[in-house]
């Protein structure tokens, strides 16, 4: 959805709806513009300085002013939507915490549909959203697979754990996947690109279980490593 | 590497040097610059049109014409010296059949160095080559994994299997990997992003083997479908 014009922009910030990126046209120099674009900036939203033309192209009406921002359609679920489709069976709950490339959050829904993982949790502050890229690198993926936001990412585990779950942290230096008894009820939390998972959420996982490696570097990406975790639990269950 | 001036553009492309991209000057209206461009589009190399600042900005001599082609340094293994490692031991080789994306083969290149895999092939007309995007993406993993390029990757399979090799395609439809032997010396073919693996090729591999899934869209990521089934050969030798 295409959200045009200075005042529109400015409003659709104070909401908490995705925004993909705000298309600027590079020669304002107002400072209403110079504002505006300062207050997106501060919002963290991508900003793609284009020409006029382009801008005007993409336009839908002549109110523009140089402002079109890209907002997502997706409508998240709520956490107890998921914990609900899990109280019958040995439900599956990915956690991301901190995954910030919507490459790796595309891939990381296609692994978790692939897998039949049950909900997918991320965390509000620190990932990245469901954006019309993420959507598009999906691969329709999104639409079997249910996908909550939530404030805090700790809180959430205790409440994970409640419902009788085993939360497992995918991190180095843990238990091995292929020693550690992933069946059951289950959680797996994936850390961050470069971080891993943070200390404080480590803490309130059961346990922390790694990927055996017979490198050098052994640096997997985010989805890589996602993908064979959940893989992991998968054989364990089923074979 | 970077390689400026038309006449020296015009030789690196005859050669079989992996070029990354040209940055041609946006502005060239000459003949002889417009024939370089057919050649570098004719060779399906990315040509990237910029202003004439940029391309002074990065040029190291005054002798660009408009013209700076960037070259991967990466030396490429012989099949030999893969084969010669595995002499004495259960060799572990992968081979890409059609793999286009530079992020992906990046991803597989670090799949490969963590599990330590003992070489990499990729075919060479249907393969992303081992550009600068690439080096970067893989992370150092290139400095701990032999990557070889081969014309026909069918009659490398045949050389493979001559040296006790049993050959597997990744593939849907195939037997499990969870049910596979994959224990001895191994090669596992993994197909394109879209194609999978080629029909002749598959009719050389000793066995089709897949990825059980559980979900409705079943689509993984090639670099993550390649994580999951080179980490099964790993426990299955380990574990």
């Amino acid at each position: 959805m295409k959200v045009e014009g200075r005042n529109a922009v400015y409003e659709l910030l104070k909401t908490d709806k995705e925004i993909d990126k705000v298309l600027v046209r590079k020669d304002l120099k107002d400072d209403a513009s110079k504002r505006l674009i300062n207050v997106i900036k501060s919002n963290k939203v991508k900003i793609q300085l284009v020409d006029k033309y382009v801008i005007d192209k993409e336009s839908s009406s002549d109110r523009n002013q140089g402002f079109i921002a890209y907002v997502s359609d997706y409508k998240y679920f709520e956490l107890e939507d998921i914990l609900k489709d899990c109280e019958n069976k040995d439900g599956f709950i990915v956690i991301l915490s901190e995954i910030y490339d919507p490459h790796n959050l595309g891939s990381i829904i296609r692994v978790c549909e692939c897998a039949g993982v049950d909900g997918l949790i991320i965390g509000k502050d620190r990932c990245a959203s469901i954006t019309d890229t993420v959507m598009r690198i999906s691969e329709g993926a999104l639409n079997h697979l249910k996908v909550c936001k939530v404030t805090n990412i700790n809180t959430t585990i205790e409440k994970i754990q409640q419902e009788g779950f085993w939360v497992y942290g995918a991190e180095l230096g843990g238990e091995s996947i292929y020693k550690a008894n992933l069946k059951g009820k289950i959680c797996i939390v994936i850390g961050g690109e470069d971080t891993g998972v943070k200390r404080l959420t480590k803490t309130k996982c059961d346990g922390i279980v790694s990927i055996p490696m017979q490198g050098k570097v052994n640096s997997l990406n985010a989805s890589v490593a996602c993908g064979i975790v959940v893989f992991e639990v998968l054989r364990q269950r089923n074979f």
